[in-house]
């Protein structure tokens, strides 16, 4: 096999995107041949490509070794358990599911290993981020602190909320900002600094947009080897900012406007707090600021990545059972929201799911999709 | 009376540097005509002053019309009292005490409105503080949605913690970062963005020093009029950060490095999100920059206005009834913190006052000095 015949299912904002990607020659080894929305309108747009009106024709159909899931939320659960159980191999858009119950049934559904499952975490690739996973995980930093992200770039007008009925509600989307807009930055924080294992969120619901659904965040997060953090988000600020800030034993790190500056002590602080005899000292410190020309391949990096693995075997930048974790982040800062009570994690996903069945049952979206 | 006679009670740290301040002149109408300590040694460094070795002693004197309150705090509300009942005029330093009850029973003492009591909040001097608090209240800003404001440039070696047996214990300090380091950044928040109504906080006690009190702080608060912020301090990152956030209608202000940002949106968040069409567009904008060429003039500044309020009848930049807040504040944040829950204010101080109890005795400084 030297190409991978893909199958696009979904073609809204995301899905389009990605097709014309595809069809632009920036994955080489990628042939859409295949293209699924209930909308004939949308796959109008794309007359040269065999369409169908279902998930399930298309992957029925053997016109596809591999399937992009680019739907609605709730169905990538669906859609890639049929895909992954006919054998296709699957790139599923985030979030890989609404919650941390649909996560491991869609993971569980991946008993072929030999299928590659991988999941579109393509901030994965800025050079930016993968510098600082770099610096934490080589040791660099020495113990990291406080984590501090506050990531309210997300600015989006009422017209958004009105592109379409399933979006922020919990019967069509399963929540606002957090599973939309942030899984990348969920994943980016659990990839970069490991998995909270306590979480305690401040949710705001219908703040800034009549919407039912989270608008506007803050979470508190308890990390491995006692570090703490915070997660700040909305999509009512403008404008917005993307800073990232890392207190760690040997220095601080802050990632903002695509500059990393690490200002590193040149004695680590707990033993300059141990050692020295001047009560108002602070460690001397040296600066380093990494620039970067862009934010990596995005997109494009994690197609040929994902063609490379089914072709190749290379490892995968995201594997869908990652994807995991920024799910989970999201319904614990969801649910501590709810309970007012801090959640442990590893989540209890029988917990979370009665908590979003009763917000689907008042869901103003009467019909909902979830169960599809 | 053309000058003021002070003496200074508690040539500790602050204290001497007070003292030097006034000898150099640098508030003419103060004149330093005691001093007190219980230290003999502290006195003599102050020989051509007349020395006292109790606080009732000097005020008992007849040879001051004011005293300058610089002991532990704790020692902050008997002093007061007993100041204000013999007819003095009082400056007094952060925090005013070192709990919501005990700042009610100073604040009562304060009967004769002829007597000027004022506290020691010299950051409100600063320009750039001025400035933002002018920004806010002139509702240049519109509604203030998100203050978020890292002050980890806090940090303090072992060897400060060593430098009085009092500090940082329950028992002789009442409190750690949030008590003696940050009631500047907790006055300055609450005179700029008006009181949290509620209040949840996240301590690290001894997370950084052998100490028994808090020096890492995580708090979220919820502000009047719908906004929401986080407060973050500690002693033990370095380096530190004092960057201090803005989110509002009608831009976001950022103070970090003596500068102050402001992007200001040229048509208002909210009515940009009511009224455009396009789904992923955001408000234009235009940035001002504020800069400043110092600090203020700080400590001499309140000490002149301290002059001036008892000589002339000018209006104090801080008056002690102001300082009920910050205390309240670092107050609420512990108690939190103690009963993971959140805690509403105005404080019960009654409540909170059986917590400090029980910490107290548990104190490791066996022989406190919390009666004092």
């Amino acid at each position: 096999m030297k190409h991978v015949r893909l199958g696009i299912i979904g073609l809204g904002v995301m899905g389009k995107a990605h097709a014309r990607t595809i069809l632009e020659g920036r994955a080489p080894r990628l042939r859409l041949t295949a293209v699924a929305d209930s909308d004939s309108a949308r796959l109008a747009q794309f007359g040269d490509i065999h369409g169908f009106a279902t998930d399930r024709e298309l992957i029925a159909s053997g016109m596809v070794d591999a399937v992009l899931i680019a739907t609605p939320h709730y169905f990538h659960t669906s859609t890639g358990i049929a895909a992954l159980n006919a054998g296709l191999h699957v790139l599923v858009e985030k979030p890989i599911s609404v919650q941390r119950a649909d996560c491991d049934r869609l993971l569980a559904a991946h008993k072929d290993q030999q299928l590659v499952f991988a999941a579109m975490f393509n901030q994965r690739t800025d050079p930016l981020y993968r510098k600082l996973r770099q610096l934490v995980t080589s040791g660099a930093l020495g113990r990291i602190r406080r984590v501090q992200w506050t990531v309210t770039n997300w600015f989006r007008p009422d017209a958004y909320y009105g592109l379409s009925s399933w979006r922020a509600t919990w019967a069509g989307e399963g929540g606002g900002v957090l599973l939309n807009q942030c899984p990348h930055n969920l994943d980016l924080f659990s990839w970069i600094f490991g998995q909270p294992h306590r979480v305690r969120g401040f949710c705001g619901f219908g703040r800034y947009h009549e919407i039912e659904v989270e608008d506007d965040v803050t979470a508190f997060l308890e990390l491995p080897d006692g570090a703490t953090g915070t997660f700040i988000t909305s999509t009512g600020e403008a404008p917005g900012t993307n800073r990232l800030e890392v207190a760690a034993e040997n220095g601080r790190v802050v990632a903002e406007n695509g500059t990393l500056r690490f200002t590193r002590n040149l004695v680590p602080a707990p033993e300059f707090s141990r050692t020295t005899s001047e009560p108002f000292s602070a460690p001397p410190t040296r600066e380093r600021v990494f620039t970067f020309k862009d934010n990596g391949a995005q997109h494009p990096a994690i197609f040929r990545n994902f063609a490379d693995a089914i072709l190749r075997g290379t490892p995968l930048i995201a594997p869908a059972a990652e994807g995991i974790r920024s799910v989970e982040l999201a319904n614990a800062i969801l649910l501590s929201s709810w309970t007012e009570k801090p959640v442990d994690l590893p989540l209890d996903s029988a917990v979370y799911a009665r908590w979003l069945k009763r917000k689907i049952a008042s869901s103003r979206r009467a019909k909902g999709i979830a169960a599809g």
